[in-house]
């Protein structure tokens, strides 16, 4: 039986989860002849007590936190300390499972080579554990033609709350009480989340390259709506939304997070309320729809966990795509910003 | 630059949408380093014209067509014929693409020790080219607790020609004046087209060594249906609809195919009218929903060309899970058959 060493890299809600669910799983570990064992957690205040965690794996130092240990998990977040533990990682040739959208949007250029080679895990960074990654990875015989999705929850939550009447400080309010914002609100608000999961979706897709600054630079959040703002659209059998798009224009690809006005019978309103959707359109594969739960500690872990089967049985992370298809010839009809 | 020779078996409608793809998509082969070549083509009847297939690579000889070849792709259907020339390949340790779901699900036993090692990729056998398959796979960090499907165009279109008044000896006739029932039509409105897919995806989920058998024998078409049954149930609030059911009962994994009632607003009714839909319960993810063309040459051929760029890249195939977890303690709460 060989042995698989763990070190955990964040011991939050997510980090939480894993540990738990890690138990369930140990009739199939050892049906893989494996034990899996978590062996070291990082984490800021190392002397605060983490239910079903020892206090002998749990430490605060960087240094050798990586010696010895088969796989990094890393559900930290942020893109600075992860980053570099991260990176410290993969240089040694150990593979990283990750959760961190930022980071993935944000330092891909020091990323994307031990992605492409297949060391990198990612699933759960986009849509939580709704496997969106592993099923785009199955369209490359496609041509992408467009790509929209609800992918940050708690800006989901804020806007149907305004839809009853509140207005944007209450509802946001409400979503802070609720635990549902990110230490960074605006990371939410601002749209800055669905920006990430977008960056690391398009990609995927169409351009393994994209740079963070180009969807970052077409990013807005929900902050500027209101009450009244939503009553109209719906009065017209419209919903507004906080979608993340990627589209072809005037032959290039356009990665943007906005509001939009939807007719209230699309996809993306119909399955994207109380969860995460996304819509892809292919030729000649036609319209896809993607959806399921977006955010939790739980639902995360769970993805976590499935890219960790796949480190175990050695099936390569996700590869980014080959090489970009020639630009569709085709443009969509844009969705009404608002 | 490597080439690569791909052998087809089998120039119907999806192998004809394949060899109208490839050209599409040479640049990205080239991207990849690679010539990927049409080398040889088997049929039934050589000497018929096939239009964008050049004459001297068709062949009806299953003798020699092997030879030479880097890949099979398999898009003939049936259990016979093509099951050999399937094993051939795989015994000869060439990587297999295939879309038969008859195939895949009734001769498994003859083919799980490749499929388990990578070698058979069957992502176009079950919802054409919705990537369930890739996205299931991406799921083993969760207790599946139940999956339903509707995963057979043809009996949705007749069941909704019915709605609309027609007898079903009326509505079956219109779908074959269009082309949409196999030429064994009982495959379709016997349920066992819909039991072979149900078959691979409890494979890949709950239970490597499902018997096809088992499925076969708790699998009932829609032949039994009536105008006045379906106005019934509307009347009601519900819809009839053939679904594919994984659930457990008594401590086992039941696999089902039979028609039931759905509230009108379930995700099956909703997102599965004109296309294909698939709803997985899990733990911790919750409820997913996939939903995506179910058929057609174009949409089942980009699923294949899409396994096929995993071949080049040297992902491996579908590998079934590792073992079934412990069966979960919840029991779902059951459909209501007509």
């Amino acid at each position: 039986m060989e042995t698989i060493r763990i070190a955990l890299l964040g011991a939050g809600t997510v980090g939480r989860a894993l540990v738990e669910l890690l138990p369930q799983h140990q009739a199939r570990f050892e049906g893989l002849d494996l034990k899996v064992e978590l062996a070291k957690v990082l984490v800021r205040d190392a002397n605060k007590s983490r239910p079903g965690i020892p206090g002998r794996i749990l430490s605060h130092q960087v240094e050798g936190f990586l010696h010895d240990v088969d796989v990094l998990v890393e559900v930290a977040g942020g893109t600075t300390q992860a980053g570099e533990v991260v990176l410290e990682a993969l240089e040694a040739g150990i593979p990283v499972v990750s959760a961190n959208k930022a980071l993935l949007a944000e330092r891909w250029e020091e990323l994307r080579t031990y992605a492409e080679e297949g060391q990198l895990y990612y699933e759960a960074s986009v849509m939580a554990g709704t496997p969106v990654l592993g099923a785009l990875q199955s369209l490359w015989g496609n041509q992408t033609l467009e790509l929209n999705g609800i992918v940050n929850g708690t800006c989901s939550y804020i806007i149907r709350r305004m839809e009853e009447g509140r207005a944007y400080a209450e509802a946001f309010e409400e979503a802070g009480a609720l635990g549902y914002l990110e230490a960074d609100p605006n990371l939410d608000v601002g749209g800055i989340d669905a920006a990430h999961k977008l960056t690391v979706l398009a990609r995927l897709t169409v351009d393994p390259g994209l740079p963070w600054e180009q969807v970052r630079a077409r990013t807005r959040g929900i902050s500027h709506l209101t009450p009244q703002m939503l009553a109209e659209a719906h009065a017209e059998g419209q919903a507004v939304r906080l979608v993340a798009s990627l589209y072809p224009e005037n032959g290039a690809w356009v990665a943007t997070v906005r509001t939009v006005k939807l007719p209230l019978n699309h996809a993306l309103v119909t399955m994207g309320s109380g969860r995460n959707a996304l819509v892809y359109q292919g030729d000649p594969i036609g319209e896809l729809v993607f959806a399921g739960a977006g955010a939790g500690g739980g639902v995360t872990a769970s993805a976590v966990l499935s890219d960790l089967y796949k480190v175990f049985l050695g099936t390569p992370g996700h590869l980014p795509i080959p090489a970009a298809l020639p630009m569709p010839k085709t443009e969509v009809e844009r969705l009404e910003e608002v």
